[in-house]
């Protein structure tokens, strides 16, 4: 049989790993429990050759004898005999310049680090084109769900209208405790961090930014278009209060930190942010720490993916399903390779942002009436501005004031936010008003 | 840049379609409508060449007048410029000498036919590889899913316990529709029949055997494993009664037609048959004409994939996406593509069965008492027989004889069936006694 010109060698992947913190010390577990399987998998053997770490003694206790450490990760990504590179460091520094010199020096690339692709996912893509080598993160997004393969390939012949998900372990566990347990917020995270499931700064997690991170990526691969983050309207959990995941559950529907991407003509809603979805939805039913998809394609129609978000060897299943696929992919011609985002990237349109308030989606509002006003002046005054109430609830407050979760049809984010206004200034209620998106997943 | 030895040619992937059915036409339409995205997706065109369809006449007014529409398959097959072969034609005479005589032309094929491959398809792999040319089938299993490609090289990484699925759509539709509206399965298979989800003949529906059909893909790609058809152990749905749907309902569980494919040790139960899930599960919110599989990684954990199960342009976007696959890998030399099930045939070890009756796993009873004997007589009985019952409800009965639902801890089927002999031959009980596995999916 012959073989490709770029790569005659039918010998190993060489691979070096950087960091051997959670996520790398699951890579190399994987690499030694599973070594056969995977080679056979594979068709030629995936071979550690190399772990650059900070805590060079620490990562030597780890690994064990069979894989030197060293502690200078420059020197790994330059060495003549690795293959590919495996950054499992994380954060937008350091790992940026360990990938750039990596592809300068011609070796492929598997990454987990979500945040260096969305924020610099152009800059390596182009690099990595210009040097014919591989870009490949499917860790980045929903560790343990094969969910680039299926956007990039499997779903390959569908017009994708939208697509959304659950995508951060950490808020879908504390909503999930918040909801099952009564607890407040602050509590439920104590409560995350306790277990494990948060940092101890967790902004990135219940900031919705991480999220953001994983919809750049999975916007670019749904549409075929370039990355673009900062084009993402990103909210977060932190004032997400125990009454509204109450009230959504009365109203049919559950609360969750969803992701969403959706396309309206030629320009595409990139959003984060806490929503209401229908209770009898999959989605509904993505609880813990766990990760779920739905992408709607114009043949294939609706299909969901779940599966852990996180985890040592959750996502070294990702990284190492890379390796298997460069296995074979490094010794064929570019052309021949899937690209990274699923169009060659000459080809990848820009994505013309479409914002968040402009888009119309059922709403759910939840408000406490002014003294002497009646359920009636807030439905009138929302009739007045074009806002049609589809279900309502009352709420149970501590104070006498008498409180209403309500459910509006289908109207811009905009109007609502106008309606909301009328409602105060016209003195029909008090306080603030609680308002989230319903997506119906429709 | 260079190519490969194979196909130095930059040109259009050359196809043939192989019938102009249900998916056929699906293929048709969907190549037509999103041509240009399914090009940039490929890399390359994908050029609809010619049609073979038994009603000429019939299949040119639906393909109108771009493609030529031919009686003689056989032509077509051995047609030198033509590089793939669709076959949606269905059925194991026809399609396997179509199939066949392609391969044999060079040709690679892309068949949605999971019957042809369930019961030939060593013959035509063995024919493929050595022809060196691809056999695709992301059509053949929960369509609008890919899980072909999530199993072979999503989850590559992973040791798979278990995978268990509802890959029938006929018959989920036809327990949804029991579950939901209270009607026998008599007359839910007429409201499917009316709506067209079930064919004239539903047999292969109903019974078991398509989803088997697919359990022995499944299993395969799973496992690394041959195909191994004749060892599954299949059930269908046609006696299961509506009390039975309502009494797992009250045990906290969903009653589905599951395929499952389970390693114990070096052997593998594979099994088909109605079975009970936790409510709890995503597996028991699939519902309608859906499909849902969850697969058990040592690494990924579960993951699970839910679509639709059948349907023109569903089957069309698993095909198609087949299609992009092969625009890149009929390029390239056989060693650098993905083998069909995953593994080199030569390294794919055969499949040790294990007996379904061997496995132990909860079940679930119903029975009626006989006159004079109480619940006691039957716990104390099973109990004798180290059945240990860990749930119970009432089961309200037309006579006056007394109905009681049990589910009973993890026990295999042949120590379930021995102990329900024993019951009727103390008198214990009267009637058949309904049993049924519990899939706990752990």
């Amino acid at each position: 049989m012959q073989s490709s010109p770029q790569d005659a060698s039918g010998g190993p992947l060489r691979v070096g790993l950087l960091g051997l913190g959670v996520v790398g010390s699951g890579v190399h577990r994987l690499l030694q429990r599973n070594g056969a399987l995977i080679g056979r998998r594979a068709g030629r053997a995936i071979q550690l050759r190399a772990i650059a770490a900070r805590d060079v003694a620490r990562a030597r206790e780890v690994a064990g004898a069979g894989v030197p450490v060293v502690g200078d990760a420059m020197a790994l990504v330059t060495d003549p005999d690795i293959d590919v590179v495996v950054e499992v460091i994380g954060g937008c520094t350091v790992a940026r310049e360990l990938v750039m010199t990596a592809i300068a020096h011609g070796k492929h690339v598997v990454t987990a680090n979500k945040a260096l692709l969305a924020l610099h996912g152009e800059e390596i893509l182009a690099a990595a084109q210009a040097r014919d080598v591989v870009v490949a993160f499917e860790g980045a997004v929903a560790v343990s769900i094969p969910i680039v393969k299926a956007l990039r390939e499997g779903l390959a012949a569908n017009e994708i209208a939208w697509l959304a998900g659950i995508v951060n372990g950490t808020s879908n566990f504390i909503l999930t405790q918040m909801r099952q347990r009564g607890t407040s917020f602050d509590d439920a995270l104590h409560e995350a961090r306790r277990l494990g499931y948060a940092e101890a700064d967790p902004a990135f997690d219940v900031d919705g930014v991480d999220s953001a991170h994983k919809l750049a990526l999975l916007a670019s691969l749904a549409f075929g278009t370039r990355l673009a983050f900062e084009q993402i309207d990103v909210a977060g959990i932190r004032d997400v209060q125990l009454v509204d995941l109450q009230c959504a559950e009365r109203l049919g529907h559950r609360l969750k930190l969803i992701a969403s991407a959706r396309r309206h003509g030629a320009r595409v809603a990139l959003r984060v942010g806490p929503a209401l979805v229908p209770a009898g939805s999959l989605m509904a039913h993505v609880d813990g720490s766990m990760n779920g998809i739905v992408v709607q394609g114009d043949a294939a129609g609706q299909t969901m993916y779940h599966g852990a978000g996180a985890g040592s060897l959750e996502t070294a299943s990702a990284v190492v399903a890379d390796l298997v696929e460069l296995a074979r992919a490094a010794r064929v011609p570019a052309r021949d390779r899937v690209p990274p985002l699923g169009v060659q990237r000459d080809e990848a349109v820009p994505l013309a942002g479409l914002a968040s308030h402009e888009v119309s989606t059922p709403h759910y509002l939840r408000l406490t009436l002014a003294p002497g006003s009646g359920l009636d002046d807030v439905l009138g005054r929302l009739a007045a501005a074009c806002i049609r109430v589809v279900a309502q609830a009352d709420v149970a407050t501590r104070d006498a004031a008498q409180g209403v979760a309500l459910m509006t049809a289908a109207a811009p984010g905009s109007a609502i936010q106008e309606a909301i206004g009328l409602l105060a200034r016209g003195g029909v209620t008090q306080g603030p008003v609680a308002c989230l998106r319903v997506e119906s997943l429709q």
